[in-house]
C-alpha cells in the first residue's frame, strides 16, 4: 500500500476514503472546493510545513532523510509555482492537499510522513496567520506613505486658508495643511489598529492537530520560533476555531475604509465646481461617454463605494461566526475570500490615494474667497469681547445680533464701520478689526492641536519623526 | 476623422480625450476598469443595443444601412465572445467600450452612430435590469424545483414522527413530512418576493442618457416594448442613480440565504450521532485528512456560511448608495461584484440542496425514540383535563406536577399507572393512554396548518397543484 | 386549585410552574422580561383575543358566559390601559401574560378559559403582524404626504434651473422641479414596497398553538376574517417560528432611509454657503454653542445619521435569525425593539420631511449662476454636430477640443465668437447659440422622463392623480 | 444683559439665537434633542466642566471666585442629579446645557463664563470618551469575572470525557474541561481587544473648540492630567469629528457576543434532550405558556439573540460615519444610543454568564455515552499504526477499512477481537487497546495546548495567575 498511485490522495474523485461508498458529486465538488483562491496561501503552506518538518526531525518522530527530501521536494514545488507550471486540481480540493500531493509524487513516502501530528484544521489556521501577518506589514508600510505624502501636502499648504465647516456651513478659518493633517491623525491610529491585531494574528495554532491536540510528543514552541511568531495558541480546540483575527482585521480595515470614504467626499466636493477648491490630475480622472466637457474625480469617488465592499465583508464575517458550535465547521472556509478581497482593496486604494496626493493642486485664492462669505470670524469678535469683560453666553448673543445686522447689509462683519459695531458694545474699539480679518482668526487659535500655521508646521515635523 | 484608429476610443491609454492632458495611470486603469466583471452583462448590453438602434431607425434617426450594419456587427460579436475568441481588452474600461469599440472595427461609423441619444448611464442600468431579469426567472425555476424535492419528503414522511423542539427542548411530537413542509412555505414567501421585485426591475432606464434626457425624439415605450419590459423609467435622474432594485433583490436573496442556514442547521443537528435523525448521501460529505472515521456535513456547513456572503453583499450595497447626492457617480460601478456574486451563490446552493433533498435517508426509530424523552404529551394531557372540565391554565399547573412526579420516577407519562394518575385529578380515566401517546397527540392536531398526517397530506397536494 | 390567587400566573415571582424547584432570578427577569417593550402590542393583543374567543364561542369550546365575561374583562382592561392606570408587572414577563392575569382577576375562571388552543408562540406573532400592519397603513400615508409636498415643490420649480451633477460635476442643465420629482419616484417605490410586504404580514399564526397546531377544532379562517386578514399561515411550524416579515419590512424601511440619506445630503450641499442654492426655515435648524453666526441644518443632517440605526435594525434581525433551528426559540424575542425603533424612526422622519419640505426657499439665480460653471451645454453642441451629419463619437472628440480651449479662455462655450466655433468644424452656424444656452439645453430634452419644464409639469399631473 | 433669565440658554424655546427668526418647531425639537438618552453622562459632563475650570483659572482666564462658584454649582448640581430632582429639560437639548444653564441659574455669570475656549464639539467628545472608559474599566472586571467561573468549571471537569466535534460529528475525545478553557481564551482575548481600544479612547479633545481650536491660552495637557488621560488629540479638526472609537468598541463588543452566542449555541445543544449533557439551574430557565412540561435555556438563546442587536449598532455606526465630510455634523448626535446600548447589552450578558455557569450540572456518563458512538478513537489507531512504521496517510486508510467494518458489526473499533483487526495489518498487537480507549485517547494528547487532564490543570493554573 505504499505506492504514490493509491495512496489517499490520489483517489479523492473516487471516493473520499475508504469508509465511503460513492464518489463526491461534481457539483458537490465545485461548491466545496477552495483552491480556486485559498492557493493564494501556498507560501505561507510551505514555510509552515517546512518549520513542522523541521521540528518534527528535531523531536525525533521524523528521520534526517525524510526532512531532506521533504525540503527538496518542497523547494521544487515553489519552483513550479513561482513558474506558473504547478497544476492546480479541483479534485485535491485545497491548496493544503494539492501541495502535499505534489510532494509525494515527487519524494515519495517522506511526503506521506509530513502530515503526522497534524491536521489541514491547525495547518489553514496557521496558514491565513502566516499570510495575514505579511499583509498587515506591507499595509503598515502603505498607511505610512499615505500619511507622508499627506504631510507633504500639509507643510506646502501650512498658511493657505480654507472655510472649516461644522455641518457643512462656514464655521471659522483653517488652515488647508491643518485640515489636511486631520486624516493623517485618522490613518495613524488605522495603523495603531493594525499593529495590535498583529500581535493577536502572530500566534501559532500548529500542533492543535484536527481539535484536541495530538499524541506525537511536537515543540510547539520550537515551530512558533521558527516561524516568527510571538506565541502558542494555548488551547486546541481554541485554536482550530477561533476566527477574530479575522474579524478584527477586517474591523480595523473598515475604518480605514470610512477614513477613505471621508476624505474622498471632501475630495469630490471640493472638486465640485461650486467649491473649486482643488482640482486633482488627469491622470487620475476619466471622462464621459456622452459629456465631452466632463472630467470626472473617478478614484475617490470608486473608493468611497468600495468602503460598502469592505464593510459586507466585516458583516459576512461575523454572520458567518455568529452561533457556531466549537471546533471547526466547514462554514469557516468562507472566511477567506472576505479577508482577501478586504486586503486587496485596501492595497490598491492606499497605493492609489499615495500616489493622488501628489496630483492634487490647491486653488487658494477660491478657498478664501469661500471662507469670506459664512461670517467665519464671529467666534473671534465673540471672545474679543470676553477679552474685554463680557461672559462668553452673553458676548455670544451680542454677535448673533451683529452677524443679522451684517446680513441685512450684505457685508461681512469686517466690513461693518466700528460705529456700527460699537452699537452692539459700546467696548469694542479699533483693535477689532484684526480679530475678525481670516488670518487673524487663524493666527490666534495657536494651542496645541490649534490651526494656528505655527502649529501646523510643529506637527508636520512631529509626524516626520513619528513616521521616519 | 472618421477612420477607426483615431477615433475616441482608440486612444483611451493615450488620453481620456482631447480635454485630457495626460493619459491615465495604469495603476488607476486597473482600479476603475469593470471590464473583468462586467463582461458577463454581455448579452444583455447587445440586446439593448439593437434594441436602441431599431427605434433610432423606426424614429428616422438611424439610417437602414446604418441599422443593418449594426446588427451585421452585433451578430458577429456574439459569435466571437460565444466561441471565446473576442478579446476583452482593459483599456477599453468596460462592457460597454468594449463591444461598441470592436462594433466600429468591424462596421465602421455605423457603429460610432449606435451611441446617439443614449449614455453610458442609462446604458448600464439597462444592461443590469435585463440581466438580472433572467437571472430572476432562473431562481424562480431553482426555488420551484427545490419546493418539489421537499414535497417528496414530505410526502414520504407523512406518518414519521419527530419530536418538534422550541428552544431545541421536546416540545410535541410532530410529523417529519409536516416540519419539512414549513422550508416549503419559506420558499415559497421568497419566490413571491423575488416576484415582486422582479416588477421594479423590469423598467426601462434607456432614454435617460446622462441624466436629463436626450433631445433626440426617441421612442422610449418601443424600446421597452422590444425588451419585454413592463415599463418606462419616468424620471432621467432617477433613472440612472436608482440601485434600489439590486438592493431590494439582495435583501431577498438574503432571506433565502437565512432560510437555506435554517434548513442547514438542523440538517446538521439531525446528522450527529447524538441526534442520529438523518444520514446525508456519501456524495454530499466529505471525510478528513486526519480522522478516518469522519463523515461530514459539509454542504449544509458550507451553505449555513455562505449566508454571511449574501448578507455582506446586501451590508455592502447599501452603504454604498448611502448619502450618495444625484445622478450617477462612480461609486454606483461598486454594485455589479456583489450582486453578482448573489446570484452565483443562491443558483449554486438553491440547485444542490434540490439535489440533495433526495440524498436524504431518514431514521423513524431514532426520531420516535427521541420524542419519547421529553414527555411531549403533556400539553395533550392538559388539553384532556380541560375536555374534562378544568379551566386551562389549571390543567396547565396539575399537568407540572404529574410530570415532576414521572420525572422523579424516570417514567414517561405514558408509563405512569392509572391509579397514580389520577391522585393528580379524580376525573383521568382509562381513555387518557390513547391521549399520552405519540401518535395520539399527532393525530389530533387535525385543524388547518397544524401537523395530523391527514393535513400534511393535503398540504402536499396543494403545494403540487401550486408548484405545478 | 380554582381560586384566582393560587393559578399559575400569580406566584411567577416564586417558581415558574410546579415543575420548578427555585423561582427565577431576578437577574434573569430582568434579562428575559419584555413587557418594557412589547406593551405597545396591547391592543393588538386584545383584538386577537377577542376573536380568538368570540370563534371558541362559535364552535361550542366556550361558554356563551365565559365569551360575555373576557369581552367585559377586556373592555375594562383598555380603560385601563388607556387611562395609564393599568399596572405592567415585570413579574409576569410580557404583554400577553399581563393582559391575561389582569383578566382572571377581573372575571375569573373565563380568563383562564381563553387561553384554550393556542400559545403565546402563535399570540406574539399575530399580535406583531395586528400592530405592523396597523403601522404601514400609517406608512403609507405619511409617504404619500411626502410625495405631495415634493410634487409641490416640483410644480413651483417646473422652470427653475438648476446645474445637474454626474460625479459632482456639472454634467446638463436640469429643472429643479425634475430633479425633485427623482425623489417622488423614489418614494412611489418604497410604498409599492410596504404594499407587497403587507400581504405577507397580514396573515395568520393563530392556531398554529405552541408549534404544531392543536387538537381543539378551531376555525382558522374565521379568525383571519374577524381580524381583516387575508389568509391563514399553512404551516404551524413556519407560523410560530417566522419572522421574515420583519425583515422584509424593515429591508423596504432601510431603502426609505437611504432615499432620505440621499435628499439629506443634498439638502446639506445645497445649503452649504458654496452652493447656496437653498434656504431651510429657521424652525428646521440650530445654531451653534460657540459660533454666533451659524444656521445648521441639523434635521436633513440627523435624518442622514438615522440611516444606520434603521439598517443597523436590518443587520440585527438577519443575525438573530440566522442558522436558528424550528421552531420558537427565546431569540426570537430580540425582534421587536429593532422592529418598533425603525417604524418609529420613520414615522417621524417622514413626517418631519413632509413639513420641511414646505420650508425650503428656492435661490434660482445661484443655481443658474452655478450652472454657467461647468460647460453644461457641451453636450448639445455635440447632438447639433450629429444633426449637422457627424457620427456621436467623432462629434464628442471635437467638442472635447472646443471645451478644452475655452476653458483655456475662461470662457464658456456661448461665448466663443462664431468663427472660433468653426474652426472646430465648419458646419457649425449661428443656430448654434440657441442649442448652447441653458434654457435651450433644458428645452431640448422633451421626451418622456426628461428634464423639459413640459414633461415636468406632465409628470406632476401623473403624480397628483396617482396620489389622490 | 447680565440677568439670568435672558441669558441665550434661557429662551431658546423662543428662538434659537438673535440670528433666528422664528423658534423651533416642536416636531423638530423633539427629532433633535438629545437629552432624553445623553443625560446619562452627566457624572462625566460635570469632571470635564470641573478639569476645565480649575485649568481657565490656573491660565488666569478665571478668576478664583469664579472658580469656587463653578464648583460649588456643580457640587449642588451633582446632588440634584443623584437625589432625582434635577429638571431635564427638552427645550435645552441635552445634557450640557441642560447643566450649564442649571449652573448660571445657581451661580450667576460665573456659569456663563465657563464655555469658554470650547465648545459642545469638543465638550460632547470628551464626556464620551470618559463616560465609555468607566464602562470599559467594568468591562474589563465583568469579563475577568466571567473567566474565572469558567475556569473553576474546568478545574471541576479536567477528567470529564466528552465527544470533541468537528462538523458537529464525533471527532475525538476532549476534556469538558479543556472544551470550557475554548471559551476563557476567547473572552481573554476580548479583554485583550478592549484595553487596547481603551488607549485610544483614554485621550482628550477638549481644547478643540468648535474646530479649529481657540484662541485663550489654554493648557490641554494640564486638562489630560486632571482628567487621568494619556494624551491629547493633536489635531482639532480630528478631535470633534472622530467616532472611531465607538466603532473600534462596539467591534470589540460584536466579537465578545459571538463568542457569547457559541458558548449559548453550545449550551443550548447540550441540554437538548438528545444530547443531554448537561443542566441548567432553574432560576436561569423558564417554563411554557401552554406545556406544562418545558423547561427553556431562555437565558443562552436570549443572548445567543442579542448578538444581532449588538452586530446591528456595529453597522449602524459604521453607516453613520460613511462619507461624512469634517468636521462635526449632527449626524454623530446619533452614535450615542447605539453605543449605550452596546454597553448595557454587554454588562447584562457577562454578568448573566457568569452567574449562570455556577449553576451548570454536568452529566459525565451521558456526555462519555455520547463519545462512545463516533469511532471518537479511530485516530489514535492511526496514529499507532504510526508508530509500527507506516506512513500516516498509509495508516489513516487503513484505518478507515476498520472503520467501515466495525460500523457494519455495528461495534466499537476496541470491540473488535485483536485477529479482526490484525486483518487490517499485522503489526496491531494486544497493546493497541489501551490506544483505543477514550482515556487512553485522552491522555495521550499530552502537548502543550492539547486535551490531556495534566495539560488542562497546568492552563487552569495559568489562568488563575492571570487573572490574579
Amino acid at each position: 500500500m505504499s505506492s504514490v498511485s493509491d495512496n489517499q490522495l490520489a483517489n479523492k474523485s473516487q471516493a473520499w476514503s475508504a469508509l465511503f461508498s460513492e464518489p463526491m458529486s461534481d457539483l458537490v465538488k465545485r461548491y466545496t472546493a477552495s483552491v480556486g483562491f485559498d492557493k493564494r496561501l501556498w507560501a505561507a503552506d510551505i514555510a509552515g510545513s517546512l518549520a513542522h518538518a523541521e521540528m518534527l526531525h528535531a523531536q525525533g518522530i521524523l528521520g534526517a532523510e525524510d526532512l531532506a527530501a521533504i525540503e527538496r521536494g518542497m523547494a521544487q514545488i515553489r519552483s513550479e509555482i513561482e513558474a506558473g507550471s504547478f497544476e492546480w486540481k479541483l479534485d485535491l480540493e485545497d491548496v493544503h492537499l494539492n501541495i502535499e500531493a505534489r510532494l509525494t509524487e515527487l519524494v515519495g513516502i517522506a511526503g506521506k510522513r509530513l502530515h503526522t501530528g497534524r491536521s489541514r484544521n491547525d495547518q489553514v489556521a496557521t496558514d491565513v496567520r502566516l499570510w495575514l501577518r505579511g499583509e498587515i506589514d506591507e499595509l503598515l508600510a502603505l498607511l505610512a506613505a499615505l500619511q507622508s505624502a499627506l504631510v507633504d501636502v500639509a507643510e506646502k499648504n501650512a498658511e493657505v486658508i480654507l472655510p472649516g465647516f461644522t455641518h457643512l456651513q462656514v464655521a471659522q478659518p483653517v488652515a488647508f495643511g491643518h485640515h489636511v493633517l486631520a486624516y493623517v491623525e485618522m490613518f495613524a491610529r488605522d495603523a495603531e489598529r493594525f499593529a495590535d491585531a498583529r500581535r493577536r494574528v502572530n500566534r501559532l495554532p500548529l500542533g492543535a492537530a484536527a481539535l484536541a491536540g495530538t499524541s506525537y510528543p511536537l515543540d510547539r514552541e520550537r515551530v512558533a520560533k521558527t516561524l516568527g511568531m510571538e506565541g502558542v495558541c494555548q488551547n486546541s480546540l481554541d485554536a482550530v476555531s477561533d476566527r477574530d483575527f479575522t474579524i478584527e482585521f477586517t474591523a480595523a480595515a473598515s475604518l480605514v475604509m470610512v477614513h477613505i470614504s471621508r476624505l474622498s467626499e471632501e475630495l469630490i466636493l471640493w472638486m465640485s465646481q461650486s467649491f473649486g477648491f482643488i482640482d486633482i490630475a488627469d491622470r487620475f480622472c476619466t471622462g464621459s461617454s456622452i459629456m465631452p466637457q466632463k472630467k470626472n474625480p473617478d478614484v475617490p469617488e470608486l473608493a468611497r463605494g468600495k468602503t460598502g465592499r469592505v464593510v459586507g465583508h466585516l458583516m459576512g464575517l461575523i454572520t458567518l461566526m455568529k452561533g457556531q458550535p466549537l471546533a471547526y465547521n466547514k462554514d469557516n472556509q468562507e472566511d477567506k475570500e472576505p479577508l482577501f478581497d478586504t486586503v486587496d482593496t485596501l492595497k490598491d486604494t492606499l497605493r492609489i490615494f499615495a500616489e493622488m496626493a501628489g496630483g492634487i493642486t490647491v486653488k487658494p485664492e477660491a478657498m478664501e474667497r469661500a471662507a469670506l462669505k459664512g461670517y467665519a470670524t464671529a467666534t473671534d469678535l465673540a471672545d474679543y469681547l470676553v477679552k474685554k469683560g463680557l461672559a462668553f453666553r452673553d458676548a455670544h448673543e451680542i454677535v448673533a445680533h451683529a452677524v443679522k445686522t451684517a446680513i441685512g447689509s450684505g457685508l461681512d462683519l469686517s466690513q461693518l464701520p466700528l460705529a456700527e459695531l460699537q452699537k452692539f458694545d459700546a467696548r469694542i474699539g479699533e483693535d477689532v478689526f484684526a480679530v475678525l480679518s481670516l488670518r487673524g482668526s487663524l493666527e490666534a487659535r495657536n494651542i496645541l492641536g490649534g490651526t494656528a500655521p505655527a502649529q501646523v508646521r510643529a506637527q508636520v515635523a512631529r509626524h516626520r519623526a513619528r513616521l521616519a
